[in-house]
């Protein structure tokens, strides 16, 4: 499918992406930069990469598919790096948890019609950190939201049946409503879980947690463990959106509070309709 | 160490238990008591119990031990019924979910020093209900709060026998406390993922949710599919403690809110140190 792909940045998301297209058989080579030359180091020995690039970036100079797995925050840099070192025909992705922003950027350094550039978003992951904790199995029957800049068929079609060459299950939304939909799914339960084992942490009557992990506080915390780099730029590339969500759940909450306040029997039926609709939704 | 233990309500909980209760040979019989008939005789069927009583209450009345299984607002009832058959030194347990109230209707029935009354807490638990769904993996390696009502020394280590000889691990703490840890450990999440789910359910940008169930989503919804009475109660019987929670989980999202709202990198510093407290307590 391609001579050689090439990951920009290889933490544990781009390796485990690595490891699966190497298994895939999807191309030839696999090349990758990241500002841990240690990792690369790692990753080449280990072969989840044939070889790495210096600051020459020889190999991004020939590579026909680049996936940029890297902090957002980095994304300016490695666009303008990209777009200097890439071969006229390469095409480029991403696998970044926000979309707007990460178009906005494409589009002020490539201009939005060069054609060579749609969003990935892969709704997968895990807690621990660096290329080390590799698994190509993250990506097996993962859904991949796929955020086109341009209406270019032709990107979505190479990048769609790239993801699917993994076992991926794909959906092509915009940037927006990508962002809008992921606030209320993923983002603001991460905030959620940061909120409530802050509280916990905080309670001194609680002298270790690990004592009390039953009755739903461990998938919580599991949660919390997520990398604080990636929060950040999550939180200030969709701020808008996540601000509304938690106006939201505030609200959601104060209605709770009232049913509870008024000793309510209302409180079953909430619940119950809840439960009814997911139910419904689950089918 | 008993001769016969005796269920008081046998759902998916009660059912679980007396299915672990029957491997771990503690007992030679194992009785029941619900209001529902069909329940009861699917699983004398099945011989997770030995037999069940009609409205006679002839095994209540010969029971060594006796395992409330039922929602909160049955337990006056049950509790007057129990005092009623109950041989004079056999004792009583439960697995309800919120222990001042129940504490206070087991004294205003026994009184306090009736001495024969110990609440039992197990943090486990699954989403199915019934005793078709009985699961007697449920309770190894569980833990189980123990609230005594008295000084009752006698009570506390029959029942932690009890408990331990199923794998479990005890901890004894007053009413009050566990109402109050249980409240931020499992009550708050619960009320956030019903919270979550519902604003999800009712945004119209999104169609099916198990077409974004990455990030973090998930768990949320495995929580909200608990049973609707059982969640009632819990709000109803700890209704101060869950709306002092709901109010500090407010206050911790207002902190977030402000933090993205000033685009601040104090961010990184708020989830990290989270994520670095988590992980000092994790060892």
């Amino acid at each position: 499918m391609f001579k050689s792909v090439y990951f920009y940045g290889l933490g544990m998301m781009g390796g485990s992406l690595a490891v699966a297209v190497k298994k895939s058989k999807i191309t030839q080579k696999i090349y990758a930069y990241d500002i841990s030359k240690s990792d690369l180091s790692f990753a080449k020995k280990n072969k989840i990469i044939d070889n790495y690039d210096q600051d020459d970036f020889k190999y991004l100079s020939n590579a026909d598919l680049i996936i940029i797995c890297a902090p957002i925050g980095a994304y300016k840099k490695i666009f303008s790096n990209i777009k200097k070192y890439k071969k006229p025909d390469a095409i480029i992705t991403d696998i970044g948890s926000t979309k707007t922003e990460i178009s906005n950027i494409y589009e002020s350094i490539f201009t939005k019609n060069s054609n060579c550039f749609i969003g990935s978003h892969p709704l997968t992951g895990k807690e621990n950190s660096t290329v080390k904790n590799s698994d190509a199995s993250l990506f097996s029957d993962a859904v991949v939201l796929l955020t086109p800049v341009s209406d270019d068929t032709g990107l979505i079609k190479s990048i769609g049946e790239f993801w699917c060459k993994l076992a991926c299950k794909i959906f092509v939304l915009n940037a927006k409503q990508h962002d809008l939909v992921l606030s209320e799914t993923s983002h603001l339960p991460h905030m959620v879980s940061f909120a409530l084992v802050n509280i916990i942490l905080n309670t001194k009557s609680i002298e270790k947690i690990g004592d009390f992990t039953g009755g739903g506080f461990r998938d919580f915390a599991r949660l919390a463990h997520s990398d604080s780099t990636m929060w950040q730029d999550i939180c200030l590339s969709n701020s808008k959106n996540i601000v509304k969500s938690i106006n939201q759940l505030k609200k959601e909450l104060d209605l709770i509070k009232s049913l509870i306040n008024k000793k309510d029997k209302k409180l079953f039926k909430y619940f119950q309709n809840i439960k009814l609709k997911l139910e419904i939704n689950d089918k």
